[in-house]
């Protein structure tokens, strides 16, 4: 199973007065991980949209769990993989370590979405290809 | 059961190349929710800090389901209450509506955190006061 | 001259580890700040976008000064108006206040955008239609 | 004259509507690239804190130009420096790059800040140590 690893330092803006990365920030930088994961797998988000000619991968469910804090300076990182595939949804899950220590997780699904002209443009799902699939094997 | 309702616009800054509300930013909204309704239980946030002599409730575990897009020039009402007490922690649910068609809610579980200072200032959590809880009723 | 005012609540998320509005966040309501001018003069967002077949009203210059802090809990009130017209640009002021006193201030230079067909669907800059600019008188 | 070049991909939730940067998300990136050059001169941000008693480096005033846009999936190029030392101020500039190609520019007024604790506490500048000032030549 394909995962990403990506690096990320915190910052003096990603804390609140509590000194501690504001939570919504997290979902940020899970957000920008899967993107990372699906770029590693050969779909960059832009070409992934030309390519497949969908809306969007929208989020419909997500779920954060927080066992320890980090404040800015502190780099983190996060391993991020498919956790399952669905149809046209999938689910993604983001482990955030500082040290080696597991201090969050994440959870995402999503839905292969695209427009449908002849229902005026309504966002529906569809399908996820195979081939888009195999690349996180 | 104390609910809120905040009535938000949602903003040209809220929203992501596909035009909708970049789902993070509900996490931001739900936060300042919550806020909102404690301080409509009596407690706002700085009064809370002072009073209780806490360092914060802050997020151990949270979710959002999103049914379906909001964009800016919408405007939303989220409704916030308690969903449950536990003794140092308590849970929230967020629901947010659209021309009074659920679109999204929200769930937070949140810990009643002090630092502990014969433990070097290390978070802990600690029982909430039944003065607190009472309020929500 | 048309002004709009905003009256502004500070949330938690909005304050960084010092416990003060995070600078970045008074440019997220400047600009919405503009964004309530231009629907005060009859024009919101999206339906000036599809009125006059722009692709944006973008920012080219931006400046704030800031006198003195806010914190969580506190109000602001924002008062904006349009400072200037050009052929295709205008500037917006943007006044903060808490408690009546002058705390920040904001710049803006936005200009009028179209996409042109006829060159591959690039930004570029048209005049501003007269009749938009005496709403704002 | 010390610079500092951080390399920086423009991610999704950094976009509008319009599928550019959102311009308040570039004094954000601007904030992290002060921190990395006073981190390269030496300073990391919670280091200069303990190390001088300092309550922070607060932004007085700021100002951004915007020259042509930068989308989802591209990468920057961010160097920042010193433009000038006052006696409790500074001023930083920032040169935004794309393909070579200068982008957007930045620049910060920032003032040395302590708290006064014979003033209640109040937020007051002081005078910048001439170390900090010669490790940034």
């Amino acid at each position: 199973m394909l995962t990403n690893r990506r690096t990320v330092q915190i910052e003096w803006g990603d804390c609140d007065p509590a000194g501690i990365v504001y939570f919504p920030r997290f979902f940020e930088l899970f957000d920008a991980s899967t993107a990372a994961l699906f770029a590693k797998a050969g779909f960059p988000k832009h070409e992934l949209y030309e390519r497949y000619g969908i809306a969007g991968i929208p989020m419909v469910d997500t779920r954060a769990r927080f066992f320890s804090p980090a404040t800015f300076g502190d780099t983190v990182e996060i391993d991020s993989s498919i956790a399952g595939w669905g149809n046209s949804s999938f689910t993604v899950e983001h482990k955030v370590r500082k040290d080696g220590k597991l201090m969050a997780e994440g959870f995402e699904k999503r839905v292969w979405t695209i427009r449908a002209p002849e229902e005026g443009g309504r966002l529906k799902s569809q399908a996820i290809p195979q081939e888009v699939k195999d690349r996180f094997r």
